[in-house]
């Protein structure tokens, strides 16, 4: 098959990387055009295209991987690539969280597939594990750290940094951007579980309703705190539906110290689900990374290849809680709760 | 698709109790033929039959569902579905582990799939995950608490019951056999352990060959003064392969307390690997019982129906190292190790 990718940085070169491993061992895969700026002409040689078109139209290309972020520009090119009859592969949260109902229906009209296992958790195989349970499973709870800067971020102030150091740090390691803001209010983390909550509950989340409070106001005494207490401060993400009611929140919460989210740590994500089936089901490993994130691409790409990939069905309409009834709690010195102050930092308790 | 059960005990009874969901709301599964011994007849109605022959050889039947677990009498009827051109999906991890080569060399020729999601890890999706990281990563390290019995007791024993007491509430619950032995020396990880192996390396092992070191030595003391040192003990299964050698064992092993092993409790199973393009990769979730066992059997089903199950390939040869060259060792009381002595228990350390 031939593979067209727009957008050659750090997951996009990764995901070239893997295909010409692959194509030296004559599997038939193999990239053949590559669209971005004009600056990465002199690397890419021939390969190199200076408009999406040669790509979404070229009539050689069966996939067209997009690795560029982002909003406009991909749904443009997503779009465009499946009405040309493209399969299409992304590790873009963003668009896919704003359009995959469209994208969804698009590729079903046009017998391609439209894939994002990379978009959700990185190397983890969350999306395709999930589409599978989803046919023999009613899940009806899903939680957990879905942001590895974030993450790194509270481990770090639990090991003795300040707030201002850690981020630093995970800038200095290249798990945070310049500018984190996205992570650190929680954002990034509303699109993932809204593209894991349309998967499970066979729906489509309006991603702009999903509350979101962020770790900004985190202070290394708060957390230490907790820990003297038992407890670990984790900034999650988690999704409900009981009946046809849903609701969705990203927000810091305390987890007791023995519980598998609490000793999830550093860059690491750890997702659980849990249904009519399976109790309690948890996926943990590296969220994020060139490496992980090109090879859940690849995956994507053997499905389409060996015909293993599926249409979902995002048809049920549901109901939206935006008002989210959890109590929220201050930590008191003595290991107490009390009632918090909204003008403080506070989280809720999650007793499991 | 029109499916036969062989075995019906908790699993069978649990696969039709789903297929029979999904046929009331107009799938195309059902369950036409159940084959089990004669007092279940009254039961089973005009589904039963006294000989296996009128599953594998019935020209309506496209699935045959294998849940009555051994050796001898599964190995008979798998390969006559195989050959009678049915695929196949059993959660019996005995006949799995001696004979999957066989099996998947069968079901190629047959034109059909043979399934086993089911038999290892009851409703984590192990298997299926692995089959398709496999296609993108190359796996070297595979670890894990898969046997959910001798968790069980590890934990109750950690909360104060002694070994005999502990074992004996596995039993009242249901999660310990009458004869236990098989989970307590540790024969049903080797099983497992193996199968993983035999996907995540494309080769086949030879189940005899793999050491194996029960539980029954240990003590509520050792325990205790392990938990005193900051370490939790495990027992666990482990695969490693180097270039072309592979070792596999099954022992008990220290964590430390703050490991996503140490923290997978109870009847719960935990399952670690680790390969070129994925760090670390944890799936934890509960490894047995009827509905997460069964579930498992249905989405092997989907994936057949779904036109979505593959072959593997298990035809590279590797070279089985006998000897472990861990180094084991006795806690003492300050927390400090020294050398074990074999008449005493002792257990090796994992220090990650």
């Amino acid at each position: 098959m031939k593979i067209g990718i727009c957008g050659y940085g750090v997951i996009g070169s990764g995901v070239k990387k893997l295909i010409d491993e692959k194509h030296q061992n004559n599997e038939d895969l193999e990239v053949i055009k590559v669209f971005d700026k004009p600056f990465k002409k002199d690397e890419l040689k021939e390969l190199y295209v200076n408009d999406y078109k040669k790509i979404t139209e070229n009539k050689d290309i069966d996939i067209v991987v997009e690795a560029m972020g982002g909003d406009k520009f991909p749904y443009e090119i997503i779009k465009d690539a499946l009405k040309n009859k493209k399969h299409v592969v992304t590790s873009n949260k963003e668009v896919v969280s704003l359009h995959l109902d469209e994208f969804n229906s698009l590729a079903k009209e046009n017998k391609v597939y439209f894939m994002f296992e990379a978009s959700v958790g990185g190397g983890i195989p969350i999306i395709n594990s999930l589409i599978q349970n989803r046919k023999v499973n009613e899940i009806n709870h899903i939680y957990g750290i879905l942001n590895g800067t974030t993450n790194f971020i509270l481990t770090k102030i639990e090991e003795g940094l300040s707030f201002d150091d850690a981020l630093k740090e995970a800038q200095r390691l290249g798990f945070a951007e310049a500018d984190p803001t996205a992570d650190l209010e929680g954002l990034d983390m509303v699109r993932k579980i809204s593209i894991l909550s349309d998967i499970a509950y066979n729906t489509f989340i309006d991603v702009n309703k999903v509350e979101h409070r962020g770790i900004k106001g985190i202070t290394k005494e708060f957390i230490e705190k907790a820990n003297k207490n038992g407890l670990v401060l984790k900034f999650i993400c988690e999704s409900k539906i009981k009946d046809n009611y849903v609701s969705l929140i990203v927000e810091p919460v305390l987890f007791k110290k023995d519980n598998i989210i609490s000793n999830t740590k550093n860059e690491f994500n750890c997702v659980i689900f849990e249904g009519k089936s399976n109790d309690k089901l948890a996926f943990v490993g590296k969220g994020a990374g060139s490496l992980p994130t090109a090879s859940a691409i690849l995956s994507d790409i053997y499905l389409i290849k060996d015909n293993n990939a599926n249409y979902l069905d995002l048809s049920k309409k549901v109901v939206y809680c935006e008002k989210n009834d959890n109590d929220y709690l201050e930590l008191c010195d003595d290991g107490t709760f009390k009632k918090a102050k909204k003008e403080n930092f506070y989280a809720r308790v999650f007793m499991e």
